[in-house]
C-alpha cells in the first residue's frame, strides 16, 4: 500500500535528519534577512531559498497527513508542527507584516524534531500544573493590587496606574524589582502611605513567586526520592529473600536430618 | 430546628458555588469601576450590582453567624471573611475614600472559598514560623544599619537617610539591589568609607535573605523525606515480617516433625 | 566565695532578662537620637539614659570578667560582647564621630543574649566554610577582571575603571546586575569588544554565585538526609532484631523439644 | 636518567609551592602596574620582576614538556597552563596591547595549582553537561525573539534592535531584568503590542533559566541521595547478615544436637 510506504519514508532516520538540517538552515536564512546589507546583495536568493524550504515543509506535512490521516493530530507536537507551517502560508502583505516576522517560529520545529529538546520542553510543561494554583493566587494578588492602585494613584499618575492594564504592567515591573524605587518614591511624595502599598506588594509577590520556585524544586526532588526509595526497598527485599533462602535451606537440611533420624529409629526399633 | 436548617442551607454545595460565582462577578464589576468610560455609561448599574452583592454577602455572614453562634469566629478564615465584609459597611465618604478602594479585598474571599487556594495560602503561612527568627535577625540588621546610615549620611542626604524611616526604605531599596549603585556612588563621593557600609549591608542582607529561602526549601524537603523514610521503613518491616512468617512456618513444620518422631518413638519403645 | 556568688548572680535568669530588656530599650533610645525633633526636647534625658545603661553594661562585663577570669574570653561570644561595650568607652569627639554612630552595635548584643538568634547566626557562620573555596574562586575572577578592566577602560572611563578599587566596585555593581547595561553600552560604543568582557563576566560571576547558593542547599540537605538515613537504618535494625528474636525463640523452643525427646529416649532406652 | 630526575624535581612539593607563591606574587605585581603612581616610581622594577617570573614559568613548562613529552598535553589542565604562558610570549606592541592585559590570566594558573580550587572548577564544569540542552533551548528562544525583535522594532529603535547582535544584547539585558521596563515602555508607546513581546520573553526566559538552576540542584542532590541510599542498603545488608549469622548458628547448634541425639540412639539401640 502506498500509504504504508509513505509512512516508512517519513519515519526514515535520514528523512528526519534532512528535515532537521533544513530547519536549521532556514533559521539561518531568516536570520540573515534581518540584515539590510545582506538583503541588498542576496535578498532574492534568500527569499527563493525560503520559498523552496517552505514548499518542502508543506510537502512533508502533507505526506504525514496522508500517511497518518486524522490520527496525525492526536499528538500535540504534530498539531504544533502543522500550525507553524500553516502560519507561513497566510498572505503576509500590508497590515499582516507582523505575521511575516512569525516565520521564524519555524525554528521552533527543532523542539519537536530533536528528542532531547522535546524531552526538556515536555518536562518544563509537566511541572506547570504543580504551580498552577500558586499562579492563580498570584493573579488574584495582582488583580487586587491593580484595582487598588488604579483607584488610588490612577488620576495623579496615569502613565503608571491610569488603567487596569497600566497598573498590571507597572506591578509586573515592580515585581521584577526594576525601577520600583523610582515609582514608589515619586508616588509617596504625594501619597505618603503609598510605601505601604509598594512594600507589601513586593513582599507578597516575592514570597509567592519564591514558593512557585520551591514548589517545582520540591516536586521534582520528591519524585526522585520516591524512585530512589522504591529502588532501595526492592534491593533490601531481594537481600532479605536471599538471606532467608539460606536460612530456609538450613532448616530444610535440618528437616532431612530429622527424617533420616526417624527412618533410622524406625528401622532399628522395628528390626529386632 | 430553624438553626439546623440554616446550617444545612449555608453548607450546601450549590450555595457555596453561588457565593464563589458572586465573588468572581463582584471582582469583575469592581475592576470595571476603575474605567472612566465604563463608569460614565454603566456607573449606576455597576454601583447597584455592587450594593446588591454586598447585601447578599451581609445576609450570608448573618445567616452563618446565626447558625454557628460565636463558634463561627473560632476559624480564622471565618473571622477573615467577616472583617472583609465589615470593611465594606463602613461609611466611605470624604477622607475615608481610601477605604472604598479596599472593597476589592472582597476578591480575597475566593481564597477562603476555593479549597485549593486556601490550602496553598495555609501552607505559605505555615512555612512562615520556620523563617521567623531569621526575620527577627534581618530586622535587627536593618535597624542597626538604619541608625548608622541616619547618623552618618542623614544631614547630607536627607532624601535617602534623613529619618529612621527614610533610611529603612532606602535600605529596603538597596536590598532589592534597585538603584543601589547610584546611591552608593553619590554618597561615597563625599564619604569615601560609605562603600564599606553599602557593600557590607548588601552582603549581609543577601546572605540572610538567601538563608530564609534555604530554610523554607530545607524544611519542606526534610518533611517530605521523613514521610518517604517512614513509608519505606514500614514497607521493609512488612517484607521482613512476611519473610519471617515463612521461616516460622518452616520451623513450626520442623517442630511437628519432631513431635511426630517423638510420638513414634514413644509408641515403638513402649510397645514391646 | 564572693566570685562564686557573682557567678550565680550573672547567670540568673532574671539578670539575663534584665540585660536583654536594657539592650532593647537602649536600641530604641539610640534610634530616637536620630530624630532632631526628639533631641531638641528630650536630648539630655536620652543621653543620660544612654550613659546609665552603658554604665550598667560596663558593670555587667566587669562582674563577668571577675567571675570567670580569663576563661571569659574563651567563648567567641563573650569577646564579641566585650568589644562592643569597649567601643562605646572610646572618646568620641571630633574626627571620631563615626565611632559614636557605632554605639548602635550594642543592639547586636541581642544576638548573643537571645539563644534562638545566636543559634541562627551560628548556623549562618557554620555554612560559610562550605562556600569558602568558591569564594576564593570568585575573588580570583574579580581580581582578574578588575586588572583587565582597569588596563583596557581605565584611561577612558576613570569613574568606573580608573583604579583597581574602582574596577572592583564596578564589577560588584555589575554582578548585582544593577545598571550594568548602561555601563556596558557606554563603554562598548568606544570599545566594541567590551560586550564580550561584560557578558562573560556576568555569566561567570552568576554561575559561580549560583554555585555558592547550591553548595549551601546541598550541604544542608545532605546532612539532614544522612541523619534521616541513620534513623531509618537503626529503626530497620531494631525491627530485624525483634523479628529474629522471635525466630530465635522458636528455634530455642525447638531445641528444648529435642532435648526433651533426648531425655525421653535416654530414659526409655535405659529403663528396660 | 636525566628525564626521570627532572620529573622528580618538578613534582616536588617544595617546587610546586614555589610556583604557587610566584603566581600569587606575579598577580600582585601585575595588579600594581594598573596604578600610574606606582608605575612612575617603581615601573622598571615591576616590569623586570614580571620578566623574571615569566622566564621562570617558561623554564618550568619547558622542563615539564621535556620530562613528560607529548603526554604532557593529555591533561587539559597542562594544556591550559601551557597556553596561558604562551600568550605572554606573544609580542604585545601596538594593536596587540589588549593581549598585554591578558597577562593577568596567569593568575588563573592558581586554579590548576591549588587542588581545592581545581576540584571546584572541575565540579562547576562537570555540572555544565546536565544543563547543556536547556542551554540549547535558551539559545533557540533567544534567536527566535531576536529575529522577531529586529524585524519589528529594528527600523524604529536601531540602538536596541538594529541588528541581530544588538537585539541579542538587548534581550540579554532584558533577561537580567536591568532597565527592561524603560525599553518596553518606550517601544510600546509606538507599538502597543510590544508589551506582549517583552512580557512573554521575560516569562519564558526566566522560567527556562530557573530550570537550569533547578536541573543543577536536582542533579547534585539525586547523586548524593543515590550515594546515601547505597550506603544505607549496604549497612542494612550487613545488619541482616549479622542477624542471620546468629540464626544460622542457632540452627547449626540444633543440628549438632540432633546429630548427638542420633549417635546416642544409634549407640544405645545397637548396644543391647
Amino acid at each position: 500500500m502506498i500509504r504504508e510506504k509513505i509512512k516508512q519514508f517519513v519515519e526514515k532516520d535520514s528523512f528526519q535528519k534532512f528535515i532537521i538540517t533544513l530547519i536549521i538552515f532556514n533559521s539561518i536564512t531568516i536570520g540573515m534577512e534581518t540584515s539590510d546589507a545582506i538583503m541588498t546583495s542576496f535578498g532574492n536568493v534568500l527569499l527563493l531559498i525560503d520559498k523552496i524550504i517552505l514548499a518542502i515543509f508543506v510537502l512533508e506535512i502533507t505526506l504525514k497527513l496522508y500517511a497518518y490521516g486524522f490520527s496525525f493530530f492526536k499528538s500535540g507536537w504534530n498539531a504544533f508542527d502543522f500550525s507553524i507551517v500553516a502560519i507561513a502560508l497566510l498572505p503576509a502583505s500590508g497590515s499582516l507584516a507582523v505575521l511575516r516576522s512569525l516565520r521564524i517560529f519555524r525554528s521552533l520545529r527543532l523542539i519537536k524534531n530533536l528528542p532531547k529538546l522535546r524531552f526538556i520542553v515536555e518536562s518544563l510543561l509537566l511541572s506547570l500544573p504543580s504551580i498552577g494554583w500558586i499562579f492563580v493566587l498570584l493573579t488574584l494578588v495582582f488583580y487586587v493590587f491593580s484595582v487598588i492602585g488604579t483607584k488610588l494613584f490612577g488620576s495623579s499618575y496615569p502613565e503608571w496606574f491610569g488603567t487596569l492594564w497600566a497598573s498590571m504592567f507597572s506591578l509586573f515591573q515592580i515585581m521584577t524589582l526594576e525601577g520600583w524605587a523610582d515609582i514608589a518614591r515619586t508616588i509617596s511624595d504625594r501619597y505618603p502611605f503609598a510605601n505601604v502599598y509598594f512594600i507589601s506588594f513586593i513582599l507578597i509577590a516575592s514570597y509567592t513567586t519564591l514558593n512557585i520556585f520551591i514548589a517545582i524544586v520540591v516536586n521534582t526532588m520528591s519524585e526522585i526520592q520516591q524512585k530512589i526509595s522504591i529502588q532501595e526497598t526492592s534491593k533490601i527485599e531481594s537481600i532479605i529473600q536471599d538471606e532467608n533462602e539460606e536460612l530456609r535451606n538450613d532448616i530444610r537440611n535440618l528437616k532431612e536430618q530429622i527424617i533420616k533420624l526417624e527412618e533410622k529409629i524406625s528401622k532399628r526399633i522395628s528390626s529386632p
